[in-house]
């Protein structure tokens, strides 16, 4: 069997850098090229050191890398990718968007969030949302796959079972996300700089994050009700990682018991997402690298309210890895091909 | 007029040996003497190297200590502080408390978060809630002074003005706080371990923790009625910090910009707390090593809820700091004295 | 081809867990037991819960991982894997040392660095130095490997082409190490206290730090030469990872694009070490979680002084990676198998 | 008697708003204005929101400052304090100048490591360099007092009782230093990009640092002959604080007791350095936010080597503090007055 061709466009930013460091490990895949526009002809070992020996590759124009590719993944500013998926799509090219324009059905959300309109609407139906544990069957046959965001992925996998039990007031959902700084790319900013963020914490956006109608357009899928939620990220002086704290008010007593053995019975044939035992909590140090989302469920009795924690690894299953994964189901591999590293404690 | 005399039972903690510290730079205190029971002899300064030729005193006997003071402050285990207070109270000694003891009003609440009984239930009588802000009055002539917890005065803090307004569910607060590791003491731990806890991040003690009596209790007193919290703590991978973010539920539709200038008003003349303008946010950066509470406001109009951020340094507004400033308000020193430092941004 | 069986001797301290981890990604590997004493029947994924859902594995009695397996590490304190050694070697096991027991050569040092032993001198006849770039010939067909020091090896191959070249005072050699905190391992330690070691840093055991025999007695087989270095060690604030940096006094005058040649020369056919190009700098976040070393060289053209730095994952190159590393030598693998991962930049 | 009123020119900047900070808290000391040419109109707490309502500052234009100014405190680039120390010294106002322009004696060592040369050399005759401990009688009546660099001050504190005994080789001096990232200013930069700085470590400007001809100068004024280091600096991840490892070879044997004694008696009466006990090791961690410097004596005796260990924090004795201390001196009032803060331990 041939092995996959893929090419990455816009692959000099954090996201991008790590899908590619991702498809090099995956075994049946080629890189067969990467693009940025900003490094042109520069080799992305001279961005990112830790390649160097190993990756030597060069940044190519978007044409050239999108010729020699199977699938070609796209890591770029919003309104951007839409063009490029057009582009893909009368090539027959399998087009994932890591960026945010194929993630919303409605493009008045779009609109109303990241202020741009539809270019292609006709590409929009085209394209399916990309979070396998809740639309694998679409995965498999679309040719435009919309790559979830990394708040949305560690949110809707915290909720999923949850929220198709019916038992909770979908209007009144809480999320408290906290998120390493690698989810605010490699572009240089004032709440970047070392001395600012170090030893600091603080939200940022709050109830104003481009996310917040992705999360509730998927919420509101698995309940198949609308769904509102308070969405505040924070950010955390580390690299890596996103924890979503998420407060659910139970229409009726609930025991967490049973809660749990759905939860278990929900995600029992999937391979990266893990239901921690009754009384342990998700903490976003032990999936760093790796595709693995955990998901712990605890109870505040006095309120009966439930208390989901999720995490992941923002730049793997909250960008890179799930992009894989995608591409996995896509072409019919094995949904762990290349993805099956065992995290580490330390 | 004569310097204060000043005693410390269980200076070895870190709460104590932060207070050491604060005590050391007061203008108008003398440090009469320290006390740690298991480190009975040595000098602070061999626990705590940053006093190295600045503070050279030796760890004495707790009865010896008072007998020096004028003023003993505590920082002990739980249920440790009673039997200590009553001797100062014998002695004449106003007593401060940075311990849990002298926190909660209702015993059965003491019982249920704690697992013991009040030896002396008329000292508690005598004790008030060291919270300036809310409570000076009460503290100008307490002998037995209760300081609050980190957690509580965040929470208490950010959230008076709004409770006493009467606009919001109070049986629906949601408080998502995160603490930096000082909180945790210098007591050594497996959650503590530096690889384990570097670049990691998680809740703990969800619905659990210890301080959620002491905060529905102040907030209750506040409002007049019974107010119901979900409490949800975080260790964050940084030395000293607290950030509380808030739900509040509105019961009617709210201006934020009315609520903002009801803050600004409520602590116009409050030293240390610095209500935010509109459009900031708090972070713990900028209040480290000083007595000063940080509050933001901001509203998620898509769904009428309050959110409110407040951020203190745990170790000194959240404990040694704010002992003081009782000190100060109970001697009838300028509430600030020894207190003023200015916080840096880096 | 049969799988190897690999035990694991040791495996709850963190070398011995990172082998675990690793050796459960070797494809050629069947990870047939691991022990720990302390933690007797307890799932290696209550310790590191990173491992839960993917490594299953209860901690065994010593003999039973030993019986199953076909290759045994172990992760031990000094002086315990001596009797272990004599238990594989009678049963034919390949064993192979992560511990301090079979790097030095002279008995002597060994008594003098840390104060034991040998009961067993014939064991140490068979053993060899398991560094692959300098002794690979010998590990290929040793019954008992001795892994070395996570610090001796950043610098012996750092220095390796150097001291090869016989242009340098090697009585005058300075080597000022920094390393991250998994090198103090599980234990917990008021030096590992998070409050206390974050945003701390400093040098410790200052000319006494027990690698100095096995750095000095690696150095003198390359240049044939008595060495002798002043080796000072520094505990970083970070989790993982090795910067040595070398101040080593010409002989004569030296052309650093002569020596930069030589070097490139030295390690072409290495797999695992990269020689930066000149005017590159080594920094240890660029090989964490893999087996890579950089090397970097400089010239201080002032003092006719050549300065090396070298970076390595100390948990990785430093210890288990390494360990691998020697198991495919000696097991006729290609060298690279299951330690072919690419690092990541953030 | 009045208060010393001071300017800033250049506040906007780390060492600039330190100093602010500091002057802030001097109690003989007005803060008569500060200067900021980029942020010129802003408040200062615009940009250090730890600032806020309590230092409310304008940025003003140079002239005005310095008109309403008695000391004249300048934090610029390289090549700006000249013409500024100019004007100040035509006006009769003391200059302080936390840059590089009045630390070098020769001026062809400006023009070789600074690439510029002196407009004004009347104005460097009149100039004396701010180490106090070592030049206070120079200090006290000069109008223009260079501020030593951060790493300079570390290292000659660390050196200079050692420097005067003429015991070492003073040509074959290593010193590797690590400092932390506020060294390295408000200004942004790839290389203090939080995800790119977060858990890594590496030297940079290997033999190549500016602060190189200052340590020689001032070393070699201690000895009384030409000395030649090597000069490695590093860059830690974390805030504030430098640590100096200094190597230095004796030319006779040496007893680390005598020449601690010597040490202890150098610095008798210096209220800002302190010598460790033998066997403790300086740390960077405990002078943080102070004008402290640490300093600890080991001895390599396998190779006669003296090993020297300090540490400052390089905001406070590494520019702010150390410019208040020399005005304290100038001005004739106690050196350690606004600077007797007690350092925390965590």
């Amino acid at each position: 069997m041939k092995k996959i061709r893929a090419g990455v466009i816009g692959a000099s930013g954090y996201a991008g850098a790590e899908l590619v460091r991702l498809l090099w490990m995956h075994p049946e895949v080629e890189l067969a090229g990467i693009n940025s526009k900003s490094y042109l002809g520069q080799k992305i070992a001279d961005l990112y050191p830790s390649f160097y020996q190993i990756i030597d590759l060069p940044f190519e124009e978007e044409d050239s890398v999108i010729a020699k590719s199977d699938v070609v993944f796209a890591s770029l500013p919003h309104g951007l990718s839409e063009p490029l998926a057009k582009k893909c799509d009368a090539l027959g090219k399998v087009f994932i968007d890591l960026g945010a324009d194929f993630r919303l059905d409605n493009e008045a959300d779009y609109q109303e969030w990241y202020h741009l309109q539809y270019q292609e609407p006709q590409l929009h139906k085209k394209a399916v949302y990309g979070l396998p544990e809740l639309f694998r069957e679409d995965i498999k046959t679309a040719s435009i796959i919309g790559n979830p965001g990394c708040y949305p992925t560690s949110i809707a996998l915290a909720l999923a079972p949850l929220m198709k039990l019916d038992i909770i007031h979908e209007q009144h959902l809480i999320i408290d996300s906290k998120s390493g700084t690698t989810g605010s790319g490699k572009g240089l900013s004032d709440s970047t700089h070392f001395p600012r963020l170090n030893e600091s914490f603080a939200p940022y956006k709050i109830g104003a994050h481009r996310h917040t109608p992705e999360i509730e357009q998927t919420l509101g899928k698995l309940c198949g009700k609308d769904v509102s939620i308070s969405f505040t990220p924070h950010l955390l002086p580390i690299n890596r990682g996103i924890v979503s704290t998420i407060y659910a008010d139970a229409t009726d007593e609930i025991h967490v018991e049973e809660l749990y053995a759905q939860y278990v019975k929900f995600y029992a044939n999937e391979p990266f997402v893990r239901v921690l035992p009754l009384g342990k909590t998700a903490d976003l140090k032990y999936m760093k690298y790796t595709n693995y989302c955990d998901v712990s469920l605890h109870m505040d009795e006095r309120n009966q309210r439930i208390i989901l924690v999720s995490a992941i690894d923002n730049m793997v299953k909250g960008a890179g890895g799930q992009a894989i994964q995608n591409m996995n189901i896509r072409f019919g591999y094995p949904e762990t091909m290349g993805l099956s590293m065992v995290p580490a404690s330390f």
